[in-house]
């Protein structure tokens, strides 16, 4: 197990938006548009995914617990199999059971393919998937199955030390008469 | 943690007939009245109690695995809480996506009550719950929670040791020109 | 994972006495003689082997704890590596660390051999090793490495009921001019 | 559990040197003014703490694994009771039989207290204890118990990428006719 490999801030691919029809634990809508800036964790998963419930949902409980204002850590029920049995409804149920208490976006369903918009836009190969997203909006971590607690931290940490960097640049701009400068 | 006290024969309870809709992973309506001369272990669970889900179905499973036909394990699904999150097609797709390979059957629901039928008749507490029905009927261990699979290993083949015995009469029973005895 | 088997106690070997040069968590000398009558567990272990120290050690303490006075727990510390390392005064701290309360044996070295007296005896293959002995003193069960909690809990409420249907008949032989029949 | 506070840089303290008798894991002498410029992760541990080998023995090794040359992980011994159980020779082969892969150096006794030397400078209250060192060499993590691994995660990459920060300016350093500045 070696530490998991970022991916280079200029040879990231810019994330595509969600596409969600309803949202949990959220008022609002939530678009990743609005969270540029923030460095965001998107955990894709299933309700009656066995892998999902004992590893990753706990997993994102607790990077939103760990990290707190610094990692925006959003859920995304991308329904791919057993579509009646894994509706808002009983979604909503497993939500409270488990305490999860991120938000959980329910990914638009597709009419000629059983995976889901989100799901397909971003390229995942099942669940559960674990993609960070830097300050600037970029995949630089994209993994489908159980990564290491231990890994997860250091990649979360290591993209808020970046976005710290550079929103120390942004406080202080380079400016000048012409203009200014990122 | 000391071993879990089996009710004596003598004071034990005839276990209540199950009442059930629909089973899954059998191909005919299970009785208690039909298992009788076998020892019996009831799981009840609800798919979205993550107690049951972590620790309740795998030690039921286990119990099978480790048993086999000296054991009938019986799982009943018995839904008190989010009714429309959990039904039999919810259901159906957990049983698959976690493996399940007993007999599991879903409780009838009741007008006028959030508790099914079987849940009450047997004064079940809540899920998951344990229960242990000897090889005539009788109800020797009710737990609601998680007992340690030491402690279950032990009651049950306590049990069995019990049948086994009682077999070995009604095998070769004390006849005479007057009857039977026991 | 199916049941253990029993040996059947008519093809079961007698236990060989232990050979042990001190005792901790005891007053005075056991032997296998002395417990004749009650089912025995025999846990041998190396104090620096790490399945005996997260596996075999704990199930042992879980088996005195769950069946008290119904089964008598004893550990044979069976060193036959790193003799140097694992001395008496090193292993009375170590189950002084991990609150072993059972009473341990330290196993007889050998001059001419690096596996110790009783290891030898039994025939062990490692450590850890569990033997289960019945009241009659035949050795019933013997595994190397880590047998499920769920089928040591069975195995030893199996001897355990063996040994209360046993002490029925002792206390009621069938004795008539001829002598005693079991 | 929220993220773990690292001390900020102004107010760390620079750590003491270690106080070692002898190595494990290493051909030479491991001195922290010697690994200026890497981040390290001491970790204090005792064999025969039953936290340590369960967990902070582990998170060591995974520390090692996960962060391979990007952290130098170094194991001391600091033993503050049962010294005659605790041996270099018995750590020799409890490290052996672990697969400790990390270097580990044997804390120096002192004559007037049980508490070894390094454990004394350093202020540990007692194993596991984590300490994290800066590439400065200046303590800016110091906890005892069980940290999680997330946690540590995020600890060690934060620490990382303020060293690759400061590695930057080192490389390409403001040198003038007077001499270079950091």
């Amino acid at each position: 197990m070696s530490r998991v490999e970022l991916v280079a801030p200029e040879t990231a691919p810019i994330a595509p938006e969600l596409a969600v029809t309803q949202w949990f634990n959220s008022n609002e809508d939530i678009t990743l548009e609005s969270l540029r800036g923030s460095v965001v964790a998107l955990h894709a998963f299933q309700m009656l995914c066995p892998g999902c419930v004992s590893h990753g949902v706990p997993q994102a409980q607790k990077m939103q617990d760990t990290f707190g204002a610094e990692v925006k850590v959003i859920g995304i029920h991308t329904v791919f199999e057993h579509h009646a049995a894994m509706t808002p409804i009983s979604l909503e149920a497993f939500l409270h059971e488990y305490h999860v208490r991120f938000p959980v976006g329910v990914d638009t369903p597709r009419k000629n393919s059983p995976i889901p918009q989100t799901m397909a836009n971003f390229g995942m190969r099942g669940t559960p998937t674990l993609i960070l997203i830097d300050a600037e909006g970029r995949v630089r971590f994209h993994a489908f199955g159980r990564p290491d607690d231990m890994q997860v931290g250091a990649a979360v940490a290591t993209l808020v030390a970046e976005a710290q960097g550079a929103k120390v640049e942004v406080d202080d701009p380079t400016c000048d008469a012409d203009g200014c400068r990122i």
